[in-house]
């Protein structure tokens, strides 16, 4: 973890998290899945009166940033190289640091024990993992779990993701294996039909 | 539907809520879980500050009401036997009316689509069930999904509970089967070890 930094995300790191939420999707083998902004991330994560998500952001520290990357005029990100070392950059924007990873979470809620948390993304760029990095932002997380008293973090992982070696080392239980859990969604367009029928058949419930 | 309402819940349903949550752990064959209490879900839910979820619930409409069954003054819950046309209760408390489902939920948030909302519970009382009530509360969240820009709505079912059919029948796909997702949790123990860690090696970072 020398050289590393793990903080809160501020606003101005919505389009390096837009960056890496596309690096994940494409880990994930679903490249068109992403269809945010960073303008979005921007309002629905930094807007005080109602936050949607709170992330953290892991950074190269500031004294070992002399050459840290930055994005170049055109909006464009260089390949990190090794974790963040390569200087390719031609912005001296201080306020669009390049990042390493991200953890991005939720508050939930659970009927059997109450306030709880859901990590929605935890990502390292490839060039970075080894080093203490993903374990560090994931035990970030499961402190602010823990101190703002959820009785639970959740998280889903695919099947096929070596982390799971990773979340079940930092003592998860897979309880789609253990209890028989499977993860249902209705996308806007079955949510559409469905909202059409209330309309349609129950007026007076409204 | 004829003789059911479906509206938010209030504060003062939190105690019949707390019940059909048990109901529900029985049916789920985890009696033991729930450990919450209703004055928790009262705080949790119904502070306007900061409420941790949002709930409709289903009863008897008023008009058929003459018979409902209301807890009597120990506080106990007598059996509504077929959907809540029994009469044994003693209080006429018409702020505790006796409730026949529930479907709980919050928002929560996509990184590749934004707002989305999470169902945590839906449950009918096995003596209602079979009368489109499932159905009409369903839809009721689904048309908040939709209303409030939610790109998705999400949920978890166990792989042996019938339901899966009608969640089938709604249009929900099982991403658990379909492309691998697996639910994992950590639990407050689990929390409170990872927090440690962070404390011992990393005070730098906080």
């Amino acid at each position: 973890m020398n050289g590393f930094t793990i903080r809160e995300a501020r606003r101005e790191d919505c389009r390096e998290i837009r960056r890496l939420i596309q690096e994940l999707a494409d880990f994930e083998k679903m490249p068109d899945e992403p269809k945010i902004d960073a303008n979005v991330l921007e309002e629905d994560g930094f807007n005080p009166e109602h936050p949607y998500f709170y992330c953290f952001v892991a950074e190269r520290s500031l004294e070992d940033s002399g050459d840290a990357v930055v994005p170049n005029n055109s909006g464009e990100f260089s390949d990190i190289g090794a974790c963040g070392s390569s200087n390719t950059g031609t912005s001296d924007d201080s306020n669009a640091n390049i990042l390493l990873g991200y953890a991005l979470y939720y508050y939930t809620y659970s009927t059997w024990k109450g306030k709880a948390l859901y990590l929605e993304d935890l990502y390292i760029t490839p060039g970075c993992r080894g080093q203490g990095l993903g374990s560090a932002i994931f035990n970030r997380v499961a402190k602010r779990a823990f101190e703002s008293r959820c009785s639970r973090l959740d998280f889903a992982v695919l099947n096929w993701n070596p982390a799971r070696d990773f979340y079940k080392a930092k003592g998860a239980i897979d309880i789609t294996e253990e209890e028989g859990w499977h993860h249902y969604r209705l996308d806007r367009e079955a949510l559409a039909k469905l909202a059409l029928e209330v309309n349609k058949v129950n007026v007076n419930n409204e």
